[in-house]
């Protein structure tokens, strides 16, 4: 039985959504190439030991997981077990991939090898609005750079392709995780806490600075340790400058240079951006994903609500998890879909498009003379317009109607055979 | 344990492959856009049933298929059936997800619906030299439209994009199912055996016309009907028009139309195209789909040793099968993976591709000048040049081997402090 619905959580791109896309993605490539990142493709297929090292968190749960097929398939005796039904699974991410791609063809990269990555994911997630269980991410790393030259070209890149769509008002955060250690750790935390420390202050936005404090005493922790953190927390929010206040407060509780490295790059990207958008150093940032080991940073946008629309870190110790080998390596990654999606809410029109010429012919023209026609849209279509040929309905005017929607402006009738002439004007 | 080659029979694409492929799929969607083609797409998760309708022939049995999820995967019990496993599976074509995707859109589609839809499909095919069991396919078609305008236009723009990538040599076959049908008839073949002589025809390039006489008596086949067949192939193979030598000898065993529609299209296309490759009407071309109801057709080139690089045809009768209700249609695909595999072999260069600069700087320099120059690259970029930065190695030789083979043919060495002031030549 056939059926006519997408697959569940999945969806079909129409038309004037898959234009956006296409205007999105072509802006992206041109910016991120002019940078010197290079395109890559990874199969969307990936090895199931792959996938479930306990490098993607709880997108490990979400895995659409692929049959093995002939006699490697085994369905005979009682009880199977999954695990011994099933070779590969499809993705969930890009960054996982783009490890193994790293490993897999070091010797015919140069270093530092700067990746750009775009394609689709697939995660097996409750549907619910505006999320979909095949979505495309868009991906930019840096593999072989430890210094902040690659979080400064990363964060350069992905504001210039921001501003470069007209996406307004975007502040992007940083902090590093050694940062979020060190609070942890100079106000007595013992490390085993420091991520339980970490999901509660991620809780910020939310819940604000008494919600943390209360959320901390009510875990249990060490009133002093509580009391030592809050102060400071409150301590950095104040202070006019956030580095010196705690490269003072931590003090020995952190990596030399670290705070430093910080302020490094929001003042470099200061001068390189012209300061067109914020780059705000934020204690509160957290980021999710458990693989970060230094910097990490998050896009917001006064279009977007002020919620995140991309985000990236530093992850020097993937790379060797997987291989054995420990490589530098620093990514951003934009919320692609996010972005579609808030185009296509306000009806978006990509700039530059060639303009729209729409012949409607009538049905009565010779084979020859429609031969001729074609022959003239061939030429203006040379021309880098866009010439659809279409026989006139007799609604000619909802027909248009019609094509108008589609981005048609330029309409030329085609009676016959008295107006074969109007050909000229193409 | 952790896998760093991909799945069997999948690759990675490394950056020079890549750019080919994003040349090639740039200047393809801008000419299929040109003739008013809209990009569109669909999941490449299909629902199990559709894949397994018996529209893709063997491809049925290549497929990827996805366990189901949660709750809905049952492995208890005894002999678990394969197909209370899955739900789903990856689509191995871009025919079935358009048939899908069209009853499912339809009221919000125009028609005629000229859709172009470019993605990756999945066959786990035996791995061999050039086919991978992921690959990119490149469609497009019309649906909606009964007339031969559809043929003209899927011709006359696969043809266009072809020319402007610079595959030369050109030609495209044309003939039709019912010719082939009306072949078989005119010389006494029962219906239920026109399969059997199509896929002995098929074998023409290979065996000649004594092979496919001596196959057909060695099927079993009468004398008589072999003899009238072989006839009407040689009496058509050295006419001088083969068009009116066939109205003449195939008389009322074709329907009343179709030779002089294939005539019309080979008229009209040489027109539009001014010749600038050739439309050959070819009796022996067959095509393997079973699904093609008239016109069929399929693309030789001299840069490719004159084997197929593309085919297509109508298929009017699968939109039906699939919702019960008919809607014409004409489809053509361009073999997108075999013309990337020849130009990575002769190292082939994009044209109009941007110049690359990489600039190589002394790793003593200061922080506050590092930004400088990273401003002064983002200003060259906004230019639309390619500006790549990179600390300076002690082999700066070997270095700019490197990046020479990536496509660096600029190079500004940056020694500091001393050269600051060559960053005005980017």
């Amino acid at each position: 039985m056939f059926v006519k619905e997408t697959t569940k959580g999945m969806r079909d791109i129409l038309p004037r959504e898959a234009e956006i896309r296409e205007y999105l993605l072509t802006k992206m490539k041109k910016t991120y190439s002019a940078f010197g990142f290079s395109q890559i493709e990874t199969p969307c297929v990936e090895h199931i030991e792959n996938l479930t090292s306990k490098q993607g968190g709880d997108n490990e749960k979400l895995i659409f997981k692929i049959l093995k097929r002939g006699e490697k398939l085994n369905l005979e005796g009682e009880n199977v077990n999954i695990d011994d039904l099933v070779d590969s699974g499809l993705r969930y991410d890009l960054t996982v991939p783009l490890s193994r791609y790293y490993s897999n063809n070091a010797a015919s990269l140069s270093l530092p090898f700067k990746a750009m990555q775009i394609g689709p994911v697939w995660r097996a997630d409750r549907p619910q609005k505006g999320r979909f269980r095949q979505f495309v991410q868009c991906d930019i790393d840096i593999f072989g750079d430890a210094t902040n030259s690659a979080e400064i070209e990363l964060i350069t890149a992905t504001s210039t392709y921001l501003e470069s769509v007209g996406i307004g008002g975007v502040t992007i955060m940083i902090n590093d995780r050694r940062i979020l250690s060190g609070m942890a750790r100079a106000s007595g935390f013992a490390e085993a806490d420091f991520s339980q420390v970490f999901i509660t202050l991620d809780k910020y936005d939310k819940i604000g600075e008494s919600g943390i404090e209360k959320e901390l005493l009510e875990l249990g922790y060490d009133s002093a340790c509580v009391a030592k953190y809050m102060e400071i927390f409150r301590g950095t929010m104040a202070a006019e400058d956030r580095f010196t206040y705690l490269e003072g407060a931590l003090g020995d509780a952190i990596e030399e240079g670290v705070i430093a490295n910080v302020k490094t790059i929001c003042d470099a990207v200061a001068v390189i951006s012209d300061r067109r958008f914020n780059l705000d150093f934020d204690v509160t940032l957290v980021r999710g994903m458990g693989y970060y080991t230094g910097t990490i940073f998050e896009i917001k946008s006064e279009d977007f609500k002020g919620s995140s629309i991309g985000g990236g870190g530093r992850y020097d110790k993937m790379i060797g998890n997987f291989t054995g080998q420990n490589t530098p390596a620093c990514g951003f990654s934009i919320g692609f879909e996010r972005i579609v999606a808030a185009l296509v809410e306000k009806d978006f029109k990509p700039e530059g498009a060639a303009e729209k010429t729409a012949i409607l012919y009538d049905k009565r023209m010779s084979a020859s003379d429609f031969a001729l026609m074609q022959k003239a849209a061939m030429a203006a279509r040379a021309e880098g317009k866009i010439v659809l040929v279409q026989k006139m309905n007799k609604n000619v005017g909802f027909q248009k109607q019609k094509l108008e929607a589609d981005g048609y402006s330029k309409f030329i009738d085609i009676r016959y055979p008295d107006e074969m002439v109007k050909l000229e004007e193409i």
